[in-house]
């Protein structure tokens, strides 16, 4: 085993979607992890250290005895698989994965992609003391539009992925992957204005419905690995409370 | 079996990078499947009667004796575990397998959105008598933000995917269902321009050569299924050559 480290190690950015998704999934299913936490904002993820672990610069990647592996959703699916995990965060059965996978898949160009813009041309781009050249400048227009988007993405879940009369995505009597990397990215919008979280939220009730039901089902964990995430929204609100006193 | 339909159904339009590679994956396998021709340009996704099949509106779509499924990976995925399909399109190797799929995940935000986008702005939405709200309308500056992200999306195909001594992606001997979907992705470029295509390709000598490797492991089918984004890509090029005749 000489050059080949033992052990899984999670390198994971608590304020990152996909990267608590992972998290919540090992800690949910005890599976034993060393996390490593490195800071996105801070460039952490850039550093040539970081890119002998994952050239894509991303998190969360692991390194499970020496084998290296970045993307969260291929994470979820390979611990998945070569742990002891129920059967119901992947199951086994063909038409069941197939129908988690196409959820899996369809995520990336549509919940994810809008999500990701919308915080990051919303949020982090005008945060003060943000360090430059690791997110996109501010854009109001890009903003927008990834508003339009992702409120075509909460429509389709609300509407088809949450379709049917048991909890969760696709029918499912109990919690998949799939749920888990998709409450991540919308947990994320808690970040965002609260008038502006009404609007994409407000009226869906089946999302707010499985967004409980995923919370009941991985909690206290959920709750644990999220508590950065709600502090920083938190301080996000008083900051604009504050804001909106002070220049009445 | 009454009101479940029998056999394999694939809804596809070959001018379509996805549907390509689920048609070419059946073909070169021996999946028995009734290919059902949709064009997308026309709006055939839209109707009532498609969105009962896929409410996404999206090709490919499958439906196996009576069970629907679209996104092309999870398709992909589906029929290589539950057809009799070598071991090496997508391999039970955990390992080998979550890198098949990190690179399957990682595709829909680099290289497929990026690729998607300088097609659309470049060349379909400037099309004469392109059918109007399938696609979004010409904006060149965003054909030239995905040609920064397409670029950078190809240089990590070249350096880091195809960085190994044997010819398919992540140092697979054989071809897998991630080579097919980025190779019929890059295959969509033969739209662009010659000196673009050149850009983008011309020095990225790994790429090439796995270029032919996968058409040369899925051919005489690789062509059949490509023969007609072949025939309007000369098409889209004479047309291109006569106009620069005629402003001389």
């Amino acid at each position: 085993m000489a050059g080949r480290s033992t052990g899984l190690k999670l390198y994971v950015d608590l304020l990152s979607q996909p990267a608590r998704a992972v998290t919540i999934f090992c800690r949910v299913n005890g599976i034993e992890a060393e996390e490593i936490y490195v800071q996105v904002a801070n460039g952490d993820c850039r550093t040539e250290e970081f890119k002998q672990i994952n050239s894509a610069c991303k998190v969360p990647t692991i390194v499970d005895d020496g084998f290296k592996l970045h993307e969260s959703h291929a994470i979820l699916r390979y611990l998945a698989t070569t742990r002891n995990v129920a059967d119901h965060w992947y199951p086994q059965d063909p038409e069941r994965r197939a129908l988690i996978d196409s959820v899996l898949d369809w995520h990336h160009l549509n919940l994810r992609y809008n999500a990701f813009l919308i915080i990051v041309h919303r949020v982090i781009s005008v945060l003060p003391g943000i360090k430059k050249g690791i997110y996109p400048e501010h854009n109001e227009a890009v903003a927008e539009e990834a508003k339009v988007g992702l409120n075509r993405a909460l429509e389709y879940v609300e509407t088809v992925l949450l379709n049917g009369p048991n909890e969760f995505l696709e029918n499912q009597k109990e919690v998949s992957i799939a749920d888990l990397s998709l409450v991540c990215e919308i947990k994320q919008l808690l970040w965002l204005e609260s008038s502006e979280q009404e609007e994409l939220l407000g009226s869906r009730k089946r999302i707010q419905a499985w967004l409980e039901a995923v919370e009941k089902a991985t909690n206290p964990q959920f709750n644990e690995v999220h508590s950065k995430l709600y502090g920083m929204a938190k301080h996000l609100q008083d900051g604009r409370k504050s804001k909106e006193e002070a220049s009445q």
